[in-house]
């Protein structure tokens, strides 16, 4: 029996395993570290999993995410690029709760280049996503995009793009969504961003166009947040293309949520390009192949 | 005698001209477009300027900005490119306030191609600061910064970067600003950003080094709001000169702000680039050069 936990930046997802890695229970609350001060992680914790925690005694728990970053519970440390699955069971940090529960936290991973990257999370989603002899680079739509080049296992690079995090700032607090009315998802408008978005030339130039379109109605107030969508995801992917290559011969797949992969699928369509996606369930996957691989079950 | 209105976005600045030209009295309030309801924009230019109203019978009123939006006072029209003086003057939108005061707004300037781009008050920045033998690039810092392509007195072409306002939204609701502790401007990690800004490749993912740059002490936390301007700064001139060439000789020159100017100055210097700098009277001078062609005066 296994507690995993996907502990991010505004939620912690917590599945119930049994013996088999079958999934027995699922819960999900808006907890995440952002949601919580200093002392509260393991009341937070208990307030999820108390009553699996006294079912079953001397359950360990596994937790991947922003909750071993140093505004999380424990601050877990990063592992270098390349980093197997290996590296990150050796750098599992653990502790004990005030009630004895036995609490491993999956590391980050780091990429030293001019600057470094982090991700926290991502890396076990990698791990719970890939086949065996996956060679390719892995795509993870989100508040802060992820595109992971695995070679041979490991994960050889990244990249981080903050796709998910511009599209919100910008619809709330700029100017930008000052036209915008909430629509349902406009998928001329969203393709219409998407080429504008990939044609040659920054975002930063291209952005007020959704200001414009909207002052000329040539797009409707009700597309404008999906013209913005993919004017983000095009830009995206214009730069993943541009440093990962994938035309000559890796294929990306998606893993992430269905809404947002439906978007990047579309997107990458346009381009002509023809993705994989994974099943969502890659966090929990990973969770459970770390705490197998680390024998903590 | 005149009163010149530069009435943007989040400020009013008045001025109370003499038969000459000369500021014989300049105020300013934060009475900008998006601090006023409909009705109420009469009442807020008698706050301000109703005793120069008073005390001078008859006196004729000329403003430029976002007063002329469509959330503004009235809407006056767009003059497209390639637009003269001569053409922002035949398209003043005139109106006469209930105490019978005669108002007139200068147009705003449309560039019409893939998709419509938008000025309003910078094309009367553009005819305050220009010689008449200028052939080049004003670039006009700000929320929304401008770079205008001028030739032969007239407005050719320009493009929006959304760089200033992209500033304020990063820094004030995203993660980066998580890290950031106010601090004065630094230098060295502005010129970081600035390098890395102009480096190639988009700025959605450069922007997460603002968080690691952090994360591992790479720049001080009083820095990371330097770098982050620096980053944003130095991607804008990177396309500005990819799309204007003006390494092919077009000087540039800065038009606005001083605190503004001094960092474009810094960065432009950085990719060996000397710029010219307009005073920061524009607005001024530029109302008043369309009020005396436009025979307001």
């Amino acid at each position: 029996l296994l507690i995993a936990l996907d502990w991010g930046t505004s939620s912690l997802r917590a599945w119930l395993l049994d013996a088999t890695g079958a999934i027995a229970a699922t819960r999900s609350a808006a907890l995440g570290i952002m949601h919580i001060s200093d002392a509260r992680f393991e009341a937070a914790f208990l307030e999820v999993c108390g009553d699996w925690i006294e079912a079953h005694a001397g359950i360990r728990v596994i937790a991947s995410g922003m909750v071993g970053s140093r505004q999380g519970w424990h601050e877990a440390p990063y592992v270098a690029c390349p980093a197997a699955i290996e590296d990150l069971i050796g750098a599992l940090l653990r502790f004990t709760t005030r009630d004895r529960t036995e609490i491993a936290i999956v590391p980050g991973v780091v990429l030293r280049t001019v600057v470094p990257d982090v991700m926290r999370g991502e890396e076990t989603q990698v791990f719970g996503a890939l086949s065996a002899e996956f060679d390719g680079v892995l795509v993870l739509p989100g508040t802060h995009s992820k595109w992971v080049r695995v070679r041979r296992g490991r994960i050889e690079s990244f990249v981080t793009f903050m796709t998910g995090e511009l599209f919100s700032v910008l619809r709330e607090h700029s100017i930008l969504g000052r036209l915008m009315e909430v629509g349902r998802f406009d998928e001329e408008a969203f393709l219409r961003g998407v080429d504008a978005g990939v044609a040659p030339g920054g975002i930063a130039a291209k952005l007020f166009a959704v200001r414009t379109l909207g002052l000329f109605a040539e797009v409707a107030a009700s597309g404008l947040d999906s013209y913005l969508s993919g004017l983000l995801i095009g830009d995206e992917l214009a730069e993943g293309r541009r440093r990962f290559a994938f035309e000559a011969g890796l294929p990306p797949a998606l893993v992430g949520e269905p809404v947002l992969m439906d978007r990047y699928r579309r997107a990458f369509a346009r381009l002509g390009v023809t993705v994989a996606t994974a099943d969502t369930a890659s966090a929990v996957r990973g969770l459970w192949r770390i705490a197998v691989a680390a024998q903590l079950v």
